[in-house]
């Protein structure tokens, strides 16, 4: 149960089996810094490579293929005063049709501000005077090494976890990845001071990050795509286009989990997804498009099945 | 602003120019009843074909194409006490190598607790004992006639409304149509005693029910996809398939809406949206599908819009 | 086995239980004729209202809902010297940052050369000079009444044929679709000189049509999708979005057709199909996609099932 | 210009910057083999793991990032006497709700016979009696390294090529690959001897070949997607999901060669296209689809542009 400080060095661009930067135990904590999306640190400096750097990958001792591990994000808090977004919606988000309409514009900073909890725009948004939106700081890509012997950019995402842009990854939040290396190679990155459902602008808040972890291991406990829980719920994460089949994945992996983890069949598990689920729409912007298949954990009470 | 009881004596099953069962005013308030999916009232009798048939269509006196007619919802309560649900997860929501998986079991029917306010199996679902699922009428599908003289089948939806299955559509929403033809012709049916996100088992509970509505017309406003407000959110809603498409629908009627409503231009939208969106996956089922692309109005009180 | 020569007086922009125009029998043969898609007949005079105006509907006698009517196109022939196009690719066929790269040009006419058989551009465009298309003409909507007692746009297709833009639908192909209406009620308009895959800047060279069919009704023989056959393949039409829908659609409906018809249960259609079938993209534009899944007849020949 | 004869001894599963095998400048030619998608030899016997193992990679001189690497197919010959198929259609080329008229059967083997240049069943398949299918050897996958610094599963495919299982890449075909890492990094393997359009049972005739290839590099000339020409045509390749991006990735393609190899604009390129555009859906079951955007030669011929 030890807690580790690592300062990160260097940073990786795909998920694969690179060789891991701290070797750590099932039930330690540690403690760490991400850089934004385009590698720049806590003091705005330029010090690693885009796409999404992440930190890691670190080898959790005793996890195997076939296992599943465990991370919870104790803390997670952005460390400098500005971030940035994108100017427009992308334009996969807007009917064909309507593309022409959005202007070509530079990236823009926001202004975080730590006490009032805010970010605002740095530079006046004409019609915006006033906005100030609270922060909701969220990982917006993180995972373990890819299946299949694979090194997947984290400009995208699949079954290991990567660039799922969910806001609700955030503080709190417990995620289960099934693990493909020896060591499960865990890597985060990407943090945003906050981001809309769906990261229609293709960022969020990007901003670097003081980010505090736990992580476990479950021995011989399989699962095919990334699950977790918060304080309410249950949920399940499907990486994919079109965000149907998403949609599908998170779906049959949800369907899974209250089989083998709630003893409930096909039909009981179809009774009460059909009238108490709820989806949120990642994002539906990156190369996969993430849907979050949720059930409340209030529903899971009612039944003594928690 | 005349208050009319409307007791229906036959369905639609299509949303077109059917001949008006009424002719009402903007302003004006109507009591009335639905009948459930397959066309049983509230004495279980079978009295309408399917699919979804409707109650209406209203005339609404002086709408005209290229108006929008508004509609609030002002009450909506299932009238009997029996619902009912297919009982297995939709082929399309799984992933096709699952499909395998799901048996082939009829429908069943849900009690009605109208003082608990809950629903429960009338048969006991072997693992779910206990499961009492909280009361959220809505209505599954309404709208006008539509567009370009078309008669639309009522398990479908399009720019005019129709089976989009989005349990938003609760007591005290205002949703807004475009009119196509002369007094719009609205039409109602299809309510659920309760539906989980996406009707991904093809049905919310199905129920007749009491319903009282109010309409108004905003002349010369014209509007290209269903447009809400509740006490929270304004929304819009696009209805297409995949999901991708139904989400461009909808998101690119928000920026119409954020543009010619409340002064945002594409810009400001898009700022405001990228951090401050929300989306709702409506249904998942039907031919085509119902995204719902939401904004807080908190945040719209922050910028002095309202 | 009557010819009836017909000169259209109206036209239709739904596909739905309008009045007949004129009451043909099984056996007979029509001799007609289309406007193009914007209502401009032989004399390039505004007979009609846009979207695809339809000459018809015939009613066949004798046509139930339940029974298969089929069409073959014995002539059709361009009838006047100039066609139109969009100038441009459409939004929907390139990626979505590519939108922006597309001009805001308008529609452009082509010359007919009906003794050599090919189309030029009136105005020349810099680049193609020397291009001459070769003429293919092929009717972009026809079919019957639509099912459900609904009148669908002819900006679109389903069930009942309607706007599919498939180059195959020349002289000389057989195309059968399911009856839902009394009678049947064909319609057909729409008329391409020449089109290439997907209709891809939204229109064929658009042009009014000299046409000739001759239907015919399968009494008690129940089909889902359009079928056709022409000298080399039989083939199924599948209309929905995306496109792996409209293709999952087409592929069932052929496998249907190769267990009532041929005799294969789905283990032979699928070895066969497997390595056999081949796939056209008909229109990737309008409101649902096509995709036609074809076998060619030869294949069929070998196995002495024709 | 040397001819290289390479006998492999291990094969990948990745495509991705390993180890070279063999070292060979541009207008070299190599003579080597390829196993089957599960890793059987010409004597099937198991020597490589599963999916789709790749002969290679070779270390093409001079080539590096931003280059263009061309391959030409001089030969490819099935080389041994049985190949073997899934046995029913992939569930996700039927309609959801087909999905469980399907029923699990193993794969089964085809007899090769060199000699009339066909495949058979080897057990026969009731229905199929008298079944020969031509042969038409293919390469399912191959390509390079894939993009920024990735290693992708040759399951799938992407902008460097992979399992595209398109049934035009057959001896004589001439492809082109964006080059991401130096010595481009060429890999090949999974032959079919036959495949249908979709590669919709999830496999063609599954057999190891004989392969001869050529490569050459197009040093500064950069491209995005897959391109290709045989003697008919010229063609680009898009994958990804659904169908519809694929489609666009490769529309896209074409039009960005047509401007920089063939000096048209996108307007010329549009009313082209439009015209005489063809696709084929090279496969419709793979973790990415493969839609193929193809111009015929006469017409570049006809413009004086070959």
């Amino acid at each position: 149960m030890a807690t580790h400080t690592f300062r990160p060095e260097h940073y990786f661009q795909t998920m694969g089996a690179h060789p891991p930067v701290l070797r750590i135990a099932p039930g330690d904590t540690v403690v760490t810094t991400t850089v934004d999306a385009t590698g720049q640190d806590a003091r705005s400096r330029k010090v690693a490579e885009t796409p999404n750097p992440q930190t890691g990958p670190f080898f959790i001792d005793g996890a195997e293929k076939g296992d599943t591990l465990v991370v919870t994000i104790d803390r997670l808090r952005p460390n400098r005063d500005t971030g940035f977004t994108n100017a427009l919606l992308a334009p996969n988000v807007v009917d064909p049709d309507f593309v022409g309409e959005l202007p070509d514009l530079p990236r823009f900073d926001w202004q975080i501000d730590h006490e009032g909890w805010t970010a605002t725009p740095v530079e006046p948004v004409p019609g915006l005077e006033g906005l100030r939106v609270p922060l909701d700081p969220m990982l917006g890509c993180f995972g373990v090494a890819a299946r299949g012997g694979q090194a997947i950019s984290t400009m995208t995402s699949a079954e290991h976890g990567g660039n799922m842009d969910y806001r609700g990854f955030r503080e709190g939040v417990t995620v289960s990845f099934p693990v493909f290396e020896p060591g499960a190679l865990f890597f985060l990155g990407d943090g945003h001071a906050v981001q809309g459902d769906g990261e229609i602008v293709g960022t969020g808040i990007e901003i670097s990050m003081d980010v505090q972890f736990t992580v476990d291991v479950r021995k011989g406990e399989s699962i095919t795509w990334p699950r977790g829980e918060n304080e309410a719920e249950i949920f399940t994460v499907g990486n994919a286009r079109p965000l149907d089949q998403a949609l599908q994945h998170a779906t049959t992996e949800m369907v899974r989990w209250l089989g083998t983890r709630y003893g409930l069949d096909v039909r009981a598990a179809s009774a009460l997804l059909g009238q108490c689920v709820e989806y949120d729409i990642a994002n539906v912007y990156d190369p996969a498009y993430t849907v979050v298949c949720k059930l409340p954990k209030r529903v899971l009470t009612m039944l003594g099945r928690t």
